[in-house]
């Protein structure tokens, strides 16, 4: 496989290494990775993240193990679904994993999923510059924009999705404000989010999660805008948790919300959002906090715990779709034909 | 002094002890309070909390503080207001203390400073259990209440707020369920809300703030109850930060919301929300967490941080206020005339 790199993510002198993002922005620490399961352990546990990503490292995960072990069809076919169910909300994952198997059966050709990971490493990249491209012509000098979760360079092979759009914004010259949200419980905006806006220099305010609505009613959010972990085909988004709140206030308070996601996160056999299904994640989570930055339990050790990782957002409550073609303002089967 | 016991406050043996909410639930510290000045410390460390028990910590500060040095009128106007001072939302600090200058400055006689400072403590705890019994007759058997900060036993002197209406239920042998959000920055609900319902017996979920609307998108969710800090004429409320945005979601999700405050959190002076002045907390409790659990700083260390304490709802997201004499649908000027 060819040299592969970005912010998060490379293949370099035959070797994959992983950003370890549970230990930003307190360390840099990359992992090498040698094994598919070994990439199931680094997504599960978060140490690489965000939809586009994960897909594109799984995608290499397998190309690695290809090209490394030379295995059977039937050790292709076992992986690769071990890699698809590694997490279950967000679709890139299979997504790109399928790239690679029917790339591989159309030409039996184990080169095939090499070339294909090389080719969605390459691709993802393009669609997030196109989509910054796009969706900052929505962004006025003078705005101030919400964004949850981390959707920058972390997140794809380029330059991110919603938080890509803030940042080619503001390399436009535009004079912009970010506001961030922590991001409760594993804390990607706080964390990840405002490092991103200090390398990339560009004003932020970091705010706990529930001082958004607050945030708005006194006139200070002008937008909002995120990512996506999965798109139904009616428009309904699977994102982070505390997006469908965000997006509930947003249209309370007038403001446009927007998804930013490339055209892969959108599932075309999923009718609609409640047929997504919603992570729910370990109890310690949300019990108190735990990272490179230290480890701490603030509630009884017992407390019993709710932890969705992500939730819905009906399509009703966004203003528009920011995709790597354009913007739109509903998903629907014309974006198929293109697809 | 006579010996005035609660959860949280206490007069013993002639001297005044304030359990340290900042070290629940990891320890148990009573501090013992030796001067007014040191009062103002511990108000504003939250080591005290809670609109209802500031005003009663504080005013058995200055009569503790009149007791024992039996200071010039000057000297007691200059202490009084540095009281008052000590944090600016919550109404009860200034209605308590100005409840024992009226007093004092009507009899001209130092020991009913003391005197008011016994009638508060006891009238607080009163007024809660009459919040309870009404309030508690809304909730049905099998509903699950969502509760935000911390509004029990720990910040009155009787039962508690919205807290202390759902204790009130359980003891009437209803089977509920409560939902607390953890409230962030400073963690009221998972380190104290939880705790209280652990010891109370009472089964409850605890989750991250930014998981409340998806919570009652799911119906999980029957009836929100908060507490107040301060409640204009017109109905407007100032609480805890977070509290405005449930308020949004308990409307947009049409789930009835409910504030519990005693009659002595509304402000006759105060014409509406946009007159109360909302605390800005340091920027440090945003960046991490600090307790006695630990400290640990998970954004970059310069993250420029809004960190309000509270925030407003209007009175139109607003179901009913539960208050001692009742539960009334709008605060208006009947109330005070039975004030």
């Amino acid at each position: 496989m060819k040299s592969l790199i970005s912010k998060a993510l490379k293949f370099e002198n035959n070797a994959l290494y992983v950003l370890n993002q549970q230990k930003l922005p307190t360390e840099i620490e990359w992992i090498h990775c040698h094994s598919p399961m070994q990439m199931v352990e680094i997504i599960q546990s978060l140490k690489v993240r965000g939809a586009p990503l994960i897909g594109i490292a799984a995608a290499l995960a397998l190309a690695d193990f290809v090209e490394k072990k030379k295995p059977t069809r039937e050790e292709i076919i076992t992986i690769a679904n071990l890699l698809i169910n590694a997490r279950p909300t967000a679709v890139n994952l299979s997504y790109c994993i399928e790239q690679q198997l029917q790339a591989y059966h159309a030409s039996n050709d184990m080169q095939a999923i090499v070339h294909t990971a090389e080719q969605l490493f390459e691709e993802d990249a393009k669609l997030t510059y196109a989509m910054a491209e796009h969706g900052a012509k929505l962004i006025q000098d003078g705005e101030t924009i919400l964004t949850h979760c981390n959707t920058g360079a972390l997140v794809t092979t380029g330059i991110g999705t919603a938080l890509g759009v803030i940042i080619f914004a503001h390399q436009q010259g535009k004079n912009i404000h970010v506001y961030v949200d922590e991001t409760r419980p594993l804390l990607q905006g706080a964390r990840l989010t405002a490092w991103e806006l200090e390398q990339a220099g560009i004003p932020y305010t970091l705010i706990c999660d529930n001082m958004a609505a607050y945030s708005m009613k006194m006139g200070r959010i002008d937008r909002v805008m995120t990512g996506a972990d999965r798109i139904a085909i009616n428009g309904d988004v699977a994102n982070k948790i505390g997006t469908y709140g965000l997006a509930v206030h947003a249209h309370y308070h007038n403001i446009p919300f927007h998804i930013v996601a490339p055209e892969t996160t959108i599932d075309w056999q999923c009718q609609n959002g409640e047929s997504i299904r919603i992570e729910e994640r370990a109890h310690q989570e949300v019990r108190g906090a735990i990272g490179a930055f230290g480890q701490v339990t603030w509630s009884p050790e017992q407390s019993h715990v709710y932890n969705p990782a992500f939730d819905v957002t009906p399509a009703g409550l966004i203003t528009s779709y920011i995709l790597s073609r354009g913007i739109v303002k509903s998903i629907d089967k014309t974006l198929l034909a293109v697809a």
